[in-house]
């Protein structure tokens, strides 16, 4: 998917995943003056918190008595931006391999390559990859005519298109689809969902469901049990319904939103020290056994460990410190404090009163 | 000071020190459904941000891009008010012995008498104390003559009364005595500073000048040099002015409010691990040496250890689940987490769609 002749990007710092603690990862390291470059495979940051429950209350965040899993990110955007990393949000990282000078590169599936004297790994449970239809041998079809992910809207115009799932994202793109302007519009849209409810907001419920009534679009209650194939087409799906009989809906594509699911993925195959699919690191920096690697949250252990987005925080914290030898060196860093230091408060854009500079 | 007379409570688990990390150990623990008591030798909840920098900004409490001292204890006493912890103030833990069933017996030198099954050292940079006067001798007329706090303003009644100090306690101890009813004021009161210049609010150095003005109280800069008795009783300071002239300044009674100043105290003689005045701690518990003791926060030390409140977030969290086979022994107790947890909502006093049950 990569080649030498996409731009190599040489940083400090490389944080794998965008959740509570890869973002303040970058805080940390900004106090120490040291810019990170942040790697997620979902499309926006935030991690877990933001994709698996964002509106759920978490109440174990200290001195917050309950916010949502996305105030917490929105918090956490905030705080780290005096620090403005860079974000490189729907990118896998797939090989992370020391290089001669002790550097790190990092690569994506989706072209970026990444030069760090530091990486920190917080990602969480692992990638987070979209579930997979489960029907043997439909996975033929990926990317000609089963879709996980839209790419180019504008490729579906004409067609016959069927949106698998009872999310906002199924909802919304049927929805999407359905309004669009006459020579983008495919040719049908049919939403199909296991049953008549939804997990998705009652606005786009209320949408879907005017849509269907003007019939710019239809509903349809059933399972993609299996498919018809014609040469190397896919000419229809099986349909069982919950009355279980089983009909062939013909389509040209089909797009599956049936919500994401993580992946220690590629990370296993780093040669790092792993114990029951944890990278296993010291307390003193968060370090993994190859030193200039330090893992970070839900993705580490060690004795005592608990999967605590509070005790990520800290950890982050310590390994922040651990990676000065790499990033600086020989240099002396001084320990200061945000309440009183000068010059953590100018990179933090602040004046001495607490004001914000700008 | 204290008696077998005095009722001793009994508890599950003991916190030395309610600043932010004594404070967020009640939390922790509550979740685990452990109840707490909690002493400090302030008058006040919070600690060091609220004695020591209440208005100050603090900038790297994760989530919370900015808040003062003040503000960060207000959100946790908020966060822990579901565990309604009992709160010794004003207390200074004096003895900590373990007792034959292998429970510790706390005591204050203020009479309180604690029975524990687990403690909590918390108590940052030790136990606050007000700074004393550095006159040679005058130490003898302490509680006497000699105040660094005071407990009955009507023992002032009627008496020359001479207050140190250039912060909001100096000032706001002149003003209450000045502006008191005839028959509580004392017959005199006068503000002694070394400079003409204050560490207090506005309001209040406003209000001392309105005073003076009105010859209700008088102000002095100068500085206690030393003193004259006659027999066992202080009837005079000397004071020198910025002019270098040493003047006397009879009285009845010298309040100093000079600040205060941490002593790590008696911590240092219940046979803990020390180093460098920190109690050492592993990181799998934050445990001492002592089983059924923890250190968390800044009195604790470890490899990496780094004095952040952030820190002890963390640790305080461990050190609860290591508290477990103290307070439950044998009892098998589920991680659990807040999000999804209706045992740890029913804890919470929150129903399951995050609102307050009452």
């Amino acid at each position: 998917m990569t080649d030498t002749t996409t731009p190599l990007i040489e940083t400090d710092a490389a944080i794998i995943g965008a959740g509570p603690v890869g973002l303040f990862q970058v805080f940390e390291l900004g106090l120490l003056e040291i810019r990170a470059h942040v790697i997620d495979a979902l499309p926006q940051i935030g991690g877990q918190p933001s994709e698996l429950y964002p509106d759920k209350p978490i109440y174990d965040i200290p001195a917050i008595p309950v916010c949502s899993g996305q105030e917490l990110t929105d918090a956490l955007h905030k705080q780290i931006a005096p620090f403005a990393p860079t974000f490189h949000l729907g990118h896998e990282v797939s090989t992370l391999q020391k290089q001669a000078d002790g550097r790190f590169l990092l690569e994506s599936a989706q072209g970026l390559r990444l030069l760090a004297k530091a990486v920190f790994i917080a990602a969480g449970v692992g990638a987070f990859q979209p579930r997979r239809l489960t029907v043997p041998g439909i996975e033929a079809f990926e990317n000609r005519q089963l879709f996980y992910r839209v790419q180019r809207p504008a490729d579906f115009a004409g067609k016959h298109v069927v949106i698998a799932g009872g999310g906002n994202s199924a909802l919304d793109w049927a929805i999407r689809f359905a309004t669009q302007e006459a020579d983008h519009r495919p040719a049908s849209v049919l939403l199909l969902h296991r049953r008549d409810g939804f997990q998705a907001t009652p606005a786009s419920v209320a949408q879907m469901r005017a849509l269907c009534e003007a019939q710019q679009m239809q509903f349809m209650v059933g399972q993609v049990v299996g498919f018809d194939a014609s040469g190397d087409r896919l000419a229809a799906i099986e349909v069982m319904g919950p009355d279980g009989v089983t009909r062939r809906v013909p389509l040209d594509a089909l797009l599956a939103f049936l919500g994401m699911s993580p992946k220690l993925g590629p990370i296993a195959d780093w040669s790092l020290d792993i114990e029951r699919k944890q990278l296993v690191v010291n307390t003193e920096t968060y370090g993994t056994n190859e030193p200039g690697i330090f893992a970070v949250g839900d993705i580490n252990t060690y004795p005592g460990k608990k999967k605590l987005i509070l005790c990520g925080f800290h950890e982050a914290t310590l390994a922040a410190y651990g990676a000065l030898p790499f990033v600086f060196p020989g240099k002396e860093v001084p320990f200061q404090y945000t309440t009183t230091s000068t010059k953590l408060h100018k990179a933090l854009g602040v004046s001495a009163d607490g004001a914000a500079a700008k």
